[in-house]
């Protein structure tokens, strides 16, 4: 059977809209039909090749991995699930077999693949999902909820380390994952959120989805004043670096109260140079690497503030395109003037 | 100088409103004009003259230790204090020499004193305030939310023993304590919020102040079965027992989820029996005792949840009294046909 | 192929020797040549067929379930193991499905089977063992020790709920648990460990291999008044209760310093009474209820003990027997006259 | 009354022996006949004149901080200390007002003072000590012993941020608090303690005082490959840096497990650059900044494993001068050919 697929098949800056086989599963997988899929940076570095994406893929490759879909062949050695459920990608697939994968860490599994970079992903009709990897959906679960999910997760781990109830909480970066994270963490209890960012497209994104956070043009405001007369200049509890940049990273620090904890979750592209005294040691500051959601508290803990209505990622998502418009669509996300953005394959 | 005080003088039901010399302070105190005080349980007590109160009291005793009010006069040792400072109390005067108080558990000092209890407390026109157990307030609160903090902390302390942000949590017992728990686990990003008790008038108060929660009698509902309906059979992630009851502190147990945790904090006055292997240990339940505030751990997330204007807990206000009423007011409290009430001296 | 078997057959005391058929097993299992098994309190109730046991099995059961021994045959879907390797089991056979399972918790299944139980266990020459249920041994591991795991990781569950170095901690009950979870006691950094038993053998036991312990008589020893001298009046940080009896159970409260943890391990079998306020409200204890083992975090954390030489759980085995000694063996374990007893079918 | 001290006098190199007055107490202080003083890295900034010591001191300042020694003479205010008590100094003095002090983090109070740099200290005959800076030592303790407490507290605060026991340990450095971080591990049940240094006069000390401890030459040894070959490709799951220095820094990010942790505790001269992609981001590293003690659970700590005879920090202690010498003493030490080095007043 064939199937529609975005694949790379060139290393070199684009993507090729092909015809190829429906993807045969083995007997501990699903085969998916996708309904939705959402485009994340890792897709951009992708389709314009960039280094990131040089050493890592193998070509040719489907790639896209934030997804939703439809369960339509199940295999043999798989239970619990049945044709029709609906079913939402985790993207790390883990060998659950490692030191890792044995006490609940799964996400940071020591022999680690990754749909969509390491194996065929999801910009397609059809989607192989190892069973490890596949988290059902309530019936009726709207797709494009199910297929940001994953991101969602991003946020949700990096927030949630430790308790959020009561805290004043920064988030330096408003993309989707940071508006998600303002958005989770109102849910969550927090006394205050502020949020920075320097595009003003995404400013303007967090302050309509995310009115009562305090979101600040870090271009243009002084945000290290603003929060120190904010919190009688002790800073805020909690910071979730979103940038991966040397500024956003300084901040999250020059912020950030004695004892509080900052989540560093956006991945520089180089190397970071830190006062280390000031902004760790003597403020004894608790900084946590945060890296795709644990499998599967984050994804339970996200689906209980969603069963509670206490928030709606899906007020983040600004643009739908069909898989054949996928240039546009990435060239879009490239921009930096989209909130999410899905394919409906 | 003199002062109107209720005093308990004789070793019988009831209470004495007594002119009184103004309490002389130490290089290390506070005194205080009080301006609003609450009735607190431990006053039915003393007032109805219990055993509990006979094992504890020397008389004379001016009762009462729920207060706020505003400071006249500084002891020579003290600093950061000034005259007009409004001010509220924490019950529990810790040794701060302990070992207790030396690792930020003071209220559980090993030597401890209780205003109201052991020294005289504030059903008074003036009461000495030890600064270690004064807890300064904005200018401008409102003296009746200042009274009530003291009990709004017992539910906090409870509460927070570990995270609510997206757990399920049902509260035994909807006195003003178990109602400020509700509005403290709906404030901090509780995912829901059950409640139960089986004295109609606070089942309506609580439904009154607590809109959000389910609130349930458990004289005419079956709570277990409405638990069990409603989270898919695993039962709730935290509770708060307030009953002090053996068949409260049983059912705390029986609606909990694998895994989950229960904060005792009412006071059973004969000794529980509990079947520990269902209860307990096949559970893997968690038992807090809790006990007082965390000295000022409670008193500042408190008082972050009040600012950011998560919940007011004057809404459990609901008689205001003059000293000299005292009577009519500790009966009322005694019937159990009140919220907070509160005196004015 | 036939093997020899202890198996239940009929529901009075005794058990039987057989021969029957070497089970079958399917994709996901490993079939063991058992090579040494313990008798656990569980099989006593078995093998003396009490209410705890009628309530449970069907007949006819193969039962004992702490075992360690060689993999002969592998299911067709089970990847990470070879014929040959030596292999200990895990008495619980978790869903891996269900909410407990999918976030760290297998070992409080909500649809849990217990391995010599609810299906055939380990007394016996083969044993089908889930791959799901099985804990690789390094080579050269002695079967003996392999086959105490399971125990000793109960004592480590209920040890390590949180941290122990430089703790006091007290081990109600010198049965073969006991001793595990004084030993584990010393080799984390425990400041002092106590122990009590009334059980002269035991207690003698426990002198014998945790000399630095300091192990009490209950019954004639005034087990109170010792740790309070010993603790200056604090009392110990930490208790582990294994007798699962009252006065066991009243002693963790009384001996248990405020703000400290007990430990709920052993399993009452009647209600038990205590007084809350005192025991557990007053002085902010924490009380854990413990049971089987975190797959696989409690098993890792022995593990890397034992590769530490910290200690040796093997100096609790007293006696060995052949499989066709079981009444004998059986009989010895119910009369507290003996530590660990290993069959080696 | 006259005494013996060593000032800092001039902005420049050195100190001089100087007479001058007893200091006078205040209410809530001590006044200490000192008996013996350690010199910490920041006595050697303070004589060598660094632009650190330019940029905090007002001379003339008395320095030292580390010491111990009799109570003679007690302030009105204070309570619970008796002429002849044995004393030990914390070194940071606490305001015991703000939001830090008031929730058990007086060690990052945001009003903090440091003896011998923003007050006078401890080189000299006596000194004044704050009782909120006070540790009683029993009878009979050791004064050199007493003097060297602060900086083994050092280490007990980086070291146990959270739990030890089972745990391997790296500790990168061997000064005087690297030593003791070894020591401290080892006491609490680290299943393995390895230890790196550049410098061959402290790798020695480290090996002479920390038998079972792996200790490396960093300079000719492969640190890195060491610790993989011993932890299976893991890493070690805690890690103490204590040298300050861009490449310890990066090296406590290669040697760490994934989910490991790091705390930070030397303080760099320099701005230091990571990659936190790899170093902490995919490593879901935890970072935990720490300095001083907290007060007083880290002396507790401390003290309950010296109590149950777990270690020994004086065998760290390799010199001992009278005070006139104090410029062979603070030369010694900037040398790097010493252990820790007391002054005797």
């Amino acid at each position: 059977m064939k199937m529609k697929a975005l694949m790379k098949t060139k290393p070199e800056r684009g993507a090729e809209l092909v015809e190829t086989d429906v993807p045969e599963i083995g007997p501990n997988d699903l085969l998916v039909r996708v309904r939705a899929a959402a485009i994340c940076g890792t897709d951009n570095h992708i389709y314009d090749w960039t280094p990131w994406a040089q050493a890592r893929l193998e070509l040719p490759m489907i790639f896209g991995h934030e997804y939703a879909g439809e369960v339509v062949e199940i295999g043999s050695a798989v239970s619990g699930w049945q044709v029709g459920d609906l079913v939402a990608a985790e993207t790390h697939i883990p060998c659950l077999q490692c030191y890792q994968c044995r006490t609940g860490r799964q996400h940071t599994c020591e022999n680690m693949k990754i749909i969509g970079v390491h194996v065929d992903g999801a910009f397609s009709e059809y989607a192989r999902l190892p069973v490890a990897c596949a988290w059902k959906l309530a019936p009726g679960t709207p797709f494009e909820l199910g297929a940001i999910l994953e991101p969602v997760g991003v946020a949700a781990n990096g927030l949630f380390k430790d308790r959020i109830d009561g805290a004043s909480v920064a988030v330096i970066g408003c993309g989707p994952i940071g508006i998600f994270a303002q958005q989770l963490a109102e849910a969550a209890g927090a006394r205050k959120v502020y949020a920075t960012d320097v595009n003003p497209y995404r400013v303007n994104m967090a302050r309509r989805v995310v009115p009562d956070a305090q979101v600040m043009n870090a271009a243009s405001e002084d945000v290290e004043a603003i929060i120190a007369e904010e919190t009688a200049g002790r800073g805020v509890d909690v910071v979730i670096e979103l940038s991966g940049s040397g500024p956003g990273t300084a901040q999250a620090f020059s912020i950030l109260a004695k004892g509080g904890r900052v989540s560093l979750v956006g991945l520089p592209s180089a190397p970071i140079t830190l006062e280390m005294t000031s902004a760790i040691i003597y403020r004894e500051a608790i900084v946590y690497g945060s890296t795709g959601r644990l499998m599967w508290d984050t994804w339970y803990r996200v689906a209980n503030l969603l069963q509670a209505a206490k928030f709606d990622p899906t007020q983040v998502i600004t643009h739908r395109f069909a898989l054949d418009e996928c240039d546009k669509a990435l060239q879009l996300t490239l921009s930096g003037q989209a909130g999410k953005v899905i394919l409906a394959p």
